[in-house]
Formats: structure tokens, C-alpha cells, sequence
């Protein structure tokens, strides 16, 4: 399969790099990094990017911008970021990429833990989480030509815990290798409107 | 108490007001009828009618657009509706609201079967609930001076289904009076950070 995967340039991106690589043909897709580069918040940066990779069987986004802060200190505006780049932004990629992607392909999308498990300053992540394991939920029973949705959820990432454990204590970290098997089984198998959690 | 009941003019909205009124001081709210207006798409609009309102003890939000369609159809600009109406005028009236509630208050909000229970036309309100249920998860653990936060997760309203029900066939209804008892439950218990199923 050739597999595109914004965000294969971060934590979690380049372990499922690692776990696809060896069966499959592999995009990478960055901000400012990879084979290609994308702004996610942009129609048209996101279609370019598919009209320069070309055909593809798969895509796989492990990207998105949240705002954390305290919520005593949450305003309106905060909430936009997340709302417009991870979850519009990952939408977005499906919305015009459903028009590129190869009959029976897929898209993976990724949330988080956080609206399953609260931490503070988390309250812009718990939402942005459920705003994309919904959207995947109910896209899925209307996929055209075959093509299947998943999101993968996973807890904190262990390769990150040098910056995020005073944010997570309590919490038990998953190595990337670990998540990456999930974005594998939404890719190589053959389910759909799942959130794998991880 | 006094309850503020945005939407207290709705299908929802009067079971909400008739199960509580016998114990409590309760001010509707509508877009257009209703003991005071508001456009909870305007923040100076919610401000106005803190204001106007005066102290108060809980609000129930029972109210919010979102778009359907056929996901074929589906564009961004759709998606947008319901975040900006269902997801974030709710959000906006805890926002503003934890300054003028009192303390041990509590924000009810309402969020909806679709992020569990997907259906045709569904992907943004199945988004839209998803973000709803994750925020109160993520707020609640936050809320200052003991405040509490609840959403109500509600399958179709039996009311509703003489307009409903070609949407939702095999799904059973609940009359609006059932659903008003989680409200009754969010507002006159002390749970915080719960996603009452209906």
C-alpha cells in the first residue's frame, strides 16, 4: 500500500513509520519537515499536498494543535486552536482526501486519552478528543466506495514523558512502538468507526 | 434555588421546567420567547444576560444547531455550525457563567445519543456531542468555589419522532419527562463531571 502519514515526522509518526516501512510505501508529511509539507488549517495547502503525492491507499494523520491551560485562565479564543487545527484540520484531511484516496482505503485519525481520563489544563484536549472520536463514529457509516475511518487514542506517549510527566503522574506511558501497532491494525485490517485506544 | 433554562422553551426544555418548578425559581430562557433571550453565539449577548438575570444557583442548557446532511454533501463550513453553536455556545455560557453563579453551582449541559449510536446524516452532531461530553469531563475537574458540571446525553425525544423518526428507526424514544429527570439528577444531586445517558 502507499501510505501517507502527516505528522511522520513527530514522536508518534516516526514509530509508525518504523512499523510500516517494511511492508508498505510510505509519504511522510510534516509542517516544515517530510517528503511533503502541509498546513492542515489550509483547503488549499491540504489539496496540493494530494494532488503532489498522487493515488495513495491509506492516510494516517498523527497531528494537530491543542492549547493547555489552566481552565481559570480559558477563554473562547483558546478553544479555536484546538478546535480548528486538530480537529477541523484532521476532518479537513478526510473531507477533500475522500475525493483523492483509492476505492477501500482509509483514514486514521488521532485524539488522546484526555477526554477519558482528565488532567488539568486539559480541558481544550478533552474536548478536541471527543470532538474527532465522534466525528470518526458517525463519518463511518457513510464512507463512500469502501473507504473506512478509525481513530487511535492513545494515553502519553513514554518517548515524550521527559517533558509531559509533571502533567501525567499517575498516568502509565505507552512506548510509540506500542501506538504504532494500532495505526497497523487500522490500516492492514479491515475495521471501521473504531477508537482504538491504546 | 434559581435555575436559568436556555432552551427552556424546547421539547426538552418544558419537561425540564415542568419537573422542576414545584421546587424551584426557574428562569426560561429562548432565542425568541421565554422569560429573557439570548444568542449564546454572542458573547455580549450571554454577558447581557447574566446581567439580567442576577444571581442564580444552576443553569441548564438544553439548546444548540447543528447541521445535517448525507456526509457526500458534508462540507467545512457545515461542520462549523455546530461547533460554533451547539459545542461553543454552551462552552461560552460556563465560560462567562462561573463569574456570575454562585458558589456549589451547578452548569447542566446537553450533548445527545450520536457520538454513542451514529445514523445517517449524523457526522457533525455525532462530532458536536463528542466535544461536549469531553469538555464536562475535562472542566469538571477544574470548576471553581465547588461549582459542578454534568452533561445529558439524550437518545431522540418521543415528541420529536412525528419529525424524527424516519432518522432514527430502531432506536427507542424517551418521552422529554424521562429526560428531564437527568437534569433534575445533574442539578439536584452533587455528581460532577458525569455524561448522564438517557
Amino acid at each position: 500500500m502507499k501510505i501517507i502519514i502527516v505528522g511522520g515526522t513527530g514522536t508518534i509518526g516516526r514509530a509508525v513509520v518504523n512499523e510500516l516501512a517494511p511492508r508498505h510505501d510510505i509519504v511522510t508529511v510534516g509542517n516544515s519537515s517530510g517528503d511533503f509539507q502541509v498546513d492542515i488549517t489550509s483547503e488549499e495547502s491540504i489539496k496540493q499536498l494530494y494532488k503532489n503525492v498522487g493515488e495513495f491507499d491509506a492516510l494516517i494523520s498523527a497531528t494537530g494543535k491543542v492549547h493547555f491551560a489552566e481552565f481559570a485562565e480559558f477563554k473562547y479564543d483558546d478553544y479555536q486552536i484546538g478546535l480548528q487545527n486538530k480537529v477541523m484540520g484532521q476532518i479537513n484531511l478526510v473531507l477533500i482526501g475522500r475525493d483523492y484516496i483509492n476505492d477501500n482505503g482509509s483514514f486514521t485519525l488521532t485524539s488522546g486519552i484526555l477526554n477519558r481520563e482528565p488532567i488539568v489544563m486539559g480541558s481544550s484536549a478533552a474536548m478536541v478528543n471527543g470532538a474527532i472520536d465522534g466525528f470518526v463514529k458517525g463519518a463511518a457509516i457513510e464512507m463512500p466506495k469502501g473507504q473506512r475511518i478509525n481513530v487511535i487514542s492513545p494515553t502519553v506517549i513514554a518517548e515524550a514523558m521527559d517533558v509531559y510527566a509533571p502533567f501525567f503522574r499517575g498516568f502509565e506511558p505507552v512506548p510509540a512502538a506500542t501506538a504504532a501497532l494500532a495505526y497497523s491494525k487500522s490500516v492492514e485490517g479491515k475495521q471501521t468507526g473504531q477508537v482504538f485506544i491504546v
